[in-house]
């Protein structure tokens, strides 16, 4: 059985124990779905927006997870509030730049956030990713990917300005920062048909970064289980309603076994 | 077998094969639903409402759907600067004037709508569309269902007066159009017990028309799919938490000869 | 075969018949599921928020829900305009303090609440109820569960300040108010690994005191129901993903046997 160079299993196993609390800003569309994810993983997801709870409410936060889907201006203000104190409380934050590049509102939005809000890990799509670079990135909704070698300098370029580790989802998952990149090939081809997996491919990012301290690995960590769950659910699923179901299971099922014979990385 | 005068098949591998940009401005209980609809199918949904971002938005989008589901001021603002955007596109605009009838509220809303952003599609029960048009029709709440003579002859009207095509949707759904009427008999007695449904059909709508210039047809075939995705999801569901992911299920999976098995349509 | 001291499946029967329609001001991440609770049960779900139309909506309510799980300014305004009518119709009103503890924004929320909305019954789980009532209960977020002395005492203080019923969700469910304390034993373990079960519970108890005059019996047929819906859908699930689908199936598909083999009540 080859080692795991991710430690995968050990930060499922303390999340399982630990329970960390997620604060999540996100969207409507997915906020159900990420919340159960979380809840299946073994963390303890919140979901508030109000500016008047932000501060107490990331007071109990083992990590905050930002996400600009469904954007408007009171929601800008309570992200860039709840960012202030996680900074202060030195907890992770990730951003979701769902849907950067599609209009300039979101891609303004993104950069703010990444020069107010200094997140940790920025985890996008490759067009997502790129948009948020300045790149003249064309983007398809808020469903397109496409990794590719632009994708990966703008990682590099945004690693390099703002200090956040990037992850990028594709058919290969690449995670930058410090210098180093991870490869990760697990996942299934039926998983961009459920909407919002990208959303909670970011939650999971911050349960896992609530439990181990590098972001690098926090990401791969997350970006191996999502992949690792997909599997599992596209061999019970018919479809991509089934899939969804399976994978909240398959997040609550996981064993080491599963982690082991299934994980496909590069370190 | 019989000939689809619909050309229902034809339109669904369309959508698969171009993944047409929908745009929703809907409600915040369906939102999941819908998005997860639309990627069954095999188009691209996008969910948006600040102000700031309408035009942009609309600019990539194929197809508009317009649902106000949970109204408040600034989403109806976004609503009607979203259909002035898709007008000046000259793209298809879908309206679901849910609780129409409850609340002078949504009632007046769904007029301005009909007056300011000139939908192409007007799809709702028929309780939705008698208020719509002035009836004094009586509603319980959101699900109330009862296809009549008033219901028709509502939406003739509606018709007349606004150039809207109406889908009617109930045990037997009505597309009033253009001179024409078409029948549609599928579906499931199950269907109305999952929230949302009504608001999928919309949603559905918004992807035909986008590949399907008529929209008298373009309605009727997203009625079409949605009741051959509700028989085929009845046959393997135990109520109806498992028929809607079945529901999903089937729109992903769906045949030319599940079409053509299935339909039952007077056209 | 034991009698049920409850009546709950009259109660059952009584909203298949009826279809009471329950108005819900809730939160955006339950907002489907407990629409489809409702839905499965045979209530007719509302969901609305505008301050412009919330005394017609409520109009046509038999029972009123609010929920604070993501609050707002404009929200709470709505929370206490639907109050108001609701009270004036003599409607029961029930309210869930979600994460009343967390944030001071929400305790001061819920308090205000309690004075001005007059609730007819609270549900929460154990910290909440604490927090409501003004001990310094320590909250973990929104999930924590802990039945004890303590909220048994927090719950007779409320009932005798505000004269609220008040039902404490947890391995066993209290219901506490005129004198009368009912415990209930159903339920299954995983149900805490699905998001906002407990909002469900409120909203399938708005259903039930829609049917049932008695609020102590009525917030005991809710969660009598939930635990058992809970246990039948766990005996199918791998996982809470699927737990979550069985259970609106249960809800749909329970009978009189299930009700009275399974009920574990202490009345």
């Amino acid at each position: 059985m080859p080692i795991d160079p991710l430690h995968t299993w050990e930060a499922v196993e303390a999340i399982r124990a630990k329970a960390p609390v997620v604060h999540s800003i996100t969207n409507y569309v997915v906020m159900n779905n990420t919340a159960n994810a979380l809840l299946a993983l073994g963390a303890s997801p919140v979901m508030a927006h109000a500016r008047e709870e932000m501060t107490e409410m990331v007071g109990i936060a083992s990590a905050l997870v930002i996400n600009i889907g469904t954007l408007s201006e009171k929601w800008i203000e309570s992200m860039h509030a709840a960012a202030e104190a996680a900074n202060a409380r030195r907890i992770p934050i990730i951003l979701d730049p769902v849907g950067a590049g599609a209009t300039s509102y979101r891609t303004g939005t993104v950069r703010e956030l990444l020069k107010g809000a200094r997140p940790t890990i920025l985890r996008g799509n490759a067009s997502e990713i790129m948009a948020t670079c300045g790149d003249l990135a064309q983007t398809k909704g808020v469903d397109s990917t496409e990794a590719s070698h632009d994708a990966l300098a703008a990682a590099h370029s945004l690693g390099k300005s703002y200090g956040a580790t990037v992850s990028i989802s594709g058919e290969t998952d690449y995670i930058v920062g410090g210098g180093r990149t991870i490869r990760i090939h697990n996942g299934h081809a039926m998983m961009p048909r459920v909407t919002g997996l990208g959303c909670t491919a970011t939650a999971l990012t911050g349960a896992f970064a609530a439990v181990t301290p590098d972001p690098v690995l926090a990401a791969a960590q997350a970006m191996a289980v999502m992949g690792i769950a997909g599997e599992m659910a596209a061999e019970k699923a018919e479809g991509p309603g089934t899939l969804q179901l399976h994978f909240i299971d398959a997040l609550y099922r996981m064993t080491a076994d599963d982690v082991q014979h299934r994980i496909r990385v590069e370190a």
